[in-house]
């Protein structure tokens, strides 16, 4: 919590849930990304939060944008970043998007099939292209699919593939997984990438680019290790795998850059049991849950920190729920939220670490409330 | 497929998926409830679809309104319903929205604990309430969690302090889960609900109501039961347990009443593989995933049918995905989808039976991507 937002909200009347977003913290992260990685480039990932005075202020910093759509890249764009500094990240687009963006000057495009270079070389010709190799994720909190990405073996053909199409093979890009709280995990990603670099060097490709993705933490409930570790490691295992032939370098911070910089406020609707028995839980109800911002909280995956005027009092363990008539919009409940005995309908509590991907989560209209308002400091 | 939706769709370029609502199927839906349950009156549950022309269609139709917040409340006003068809279904209610629906007209509340009655006799004297109960949800394919309702045991008290603060202990409710497969469920929750009207009889009050709640099932890939065998069983669960002494009773379809009339078109933005093993799995990439309004196939609940102009051809299993740049947002995986082997990049594919529960879901903006679209026609 922010002095800036704790006087925010002090001025502000309650009337539904808000996230406030202090530009101050967003500056010191991207300040610490760039001292921990000062030979790497930041491209903030749009989608974490879109704001437009967030952009801005990135890109008055001089960061670069990783960006989901044609819509992030119009935003990043309007945010002042000239069309060289934005990467079309996504490796599922359709043919006319990727047009869209040439069309408004983007170079550089995610792959991890055949099929999309063959898009790319059709509407996008001689441009950029990095592919994307699978990672197992272990050590993150936000669960990681096999959606993105390919096998390494299955990258070197992708590769080989937009060469001879005429687009030029960049680099290899990898994610560890968001909300990844250990700093060795690029490991093993980096010998993926070393492996493909030489590999294509060998068959006379000289790839130039890794992209080390995002999963750089946000501090929730758990203690996580710094970004100036993450650099280290990263470094450590760049000079591992690649010697001093080092390649050029990029992140794409998220949650690392955004995340604690935002505060929900919300209000207690309700509190009750479901029984009399003693044991019986006791259930909390918010004027914000999954549909309404909270979607990580899916599976319990992301377990934010909570903060009530009543701390202090006694604790006791409480299934938290938001407002709307879906059975599924339950926050914690397997694994129970303690909050105080003293807690009263009516009062307001603080969602720490909610500055990314909270707003533009949120449902449309679901039951009738409206989305997360956002207010950016 | 109706043959309305499908001249609609014919004639309509697509750029982005969109949902078509055919209100003759609206239409034929209510007339079945209101055949199968001919001393029901039906409350349509708007948080399943609030389009306008759905609620207008059905207020004239003679329908009342399940809402689940202030903003369901005026847009079924807005539609012709008068404040006496109205209830406020949702549990879980700021006091200051129950004094605005008071304000509105609305004086039929849902409540399972003693502090929301006490907010309701605060704001709203005089009005009507309902007490929900737990039930266990066997059978549904939507999870139904504890959230909302409490034991039987509780419901009496909660009635009898909601008598004693001079508010009318008008019923009980319960919700025996979305989608439920199986009519036999409503004997269970009726039974409980006679002991409730019994014990409190005892008492010298009268209750007069129960709510049967939704969980009518539509049509997706398996088969259900026809709306006739729920009306049937229904009526010979209220004949076992209240004897000839039948209460007035209501029904809450939402997923029943227009989970059919509404057809997505979707396109096929990529389809890949992420090694070159023969066993691998086939990725499809469609236009729509879990944020943009397929909410419901979170955990695979809710599976789809979907149609393809390929189908007839060999049909091979395949990992469905939404567009997303979230490892979180695939449709199928656990138990793949057999779509056709011929299937291509760039076809249009229906998914059928989703007019509820999907468009409000749908994220304001994630990942730059608008909200899913709705015509309905």
């Amino acid at each position: 919590m922010t002095e800036r937002i704790q006087n925010f909200l002090a001025s502000r009347r309650h009337d539904g849930p808000c996230l406030v977003v202090d530009l101050d913290v967003v500056r010191e992260n991207y300040n610490a990304f760039a001292k921990a990685l000062p030979d790497t480039r930041v491209f903030y990932a749009v989608k974490a939060n879109p704001e437009p005075k967030v952009l801005k202020l990135l890109a008055d910093l001089g960061s670069c944008f990783d960006t989901a759509s044609v819509v992030e890249i119009k935003l990043a764009l309007e945010a002042g970043a000239t069309a060289d500094r934005i990467s079309f990240g996504n490796t599922i687009k359709k043919e006319r998007d990727i047009a869209t963006a040439r069309a408004l000057g983007v170079d550089l495009y995610a792959v991890d099939c055949k099929e999309e270079v063959e898009k790319i070389a059709r509407v996008a010709p001689g441009a950029r292209v990095f592919a994307r190799i699978l990672c197992d994720g272990s050590g993150a909190e936000w669960p990681l699919s096999r959606k993105f990405g390919c096998v390494p073996e299955m990258a070197i053909d992708v590769l080989e593939h937009a060469h001879r199409l005429g687009l030029v093979a960049h680099g290899v890009s990898f994610h560890v997984g968001s909300q990844q709280r250990d700093p060795a995990m690029w490991d093993g990603a980096l010998a993926s990438a070393a492996m493909i670099f030489h590999t294509l060097a060998d068959r006379g490709i000289q790839l130039a680019m890794v992209n080390l993705g995002g999963g750089f933490p946000t501090r929730y409930l758990k203690e996580i290790p710094g970004v100036e570790s993450y650099g280290s490691a990263i470094f450590n295992a760049l000079r591992k795998h690649f010697g001093n032939q080092l390649p050029e370098t990029i992140i794409e911070p998220g949650r690392g850059m955004v995340g604690n910089a935002g505060i929900i406020r919300s209000e207690v609707v309700l509190i009750s049991k479901k029984s009399d028995a003693e044991d019986d839980a006791r259930w909390v109800y918010l004027d914000i849950g999954k549909f309404g911002g909270l979607a990580e909280t899916m599976d319990e995956a992301i377990r934010y920190p909570i903060k009530t005027a009543r701390d202090g009092s006694a604790m006791v363990p409480c299934v938290l729920a938001g407002p709307t008539c879906d059975s599924a919009d339950v926050l914690y409940e397997k694994d129970p939220y303690f909050l105080p005995v003293s807690l009263e309908i009516g009062d307001l509590v603080l969602i720490e670490a909610t500055g990314a991907y909270t707003t533009t989560y949120s449902a449309v209209a679901f039951n009738g409330f409206p989305p997360l308002e956002t207010i950016v400091i």
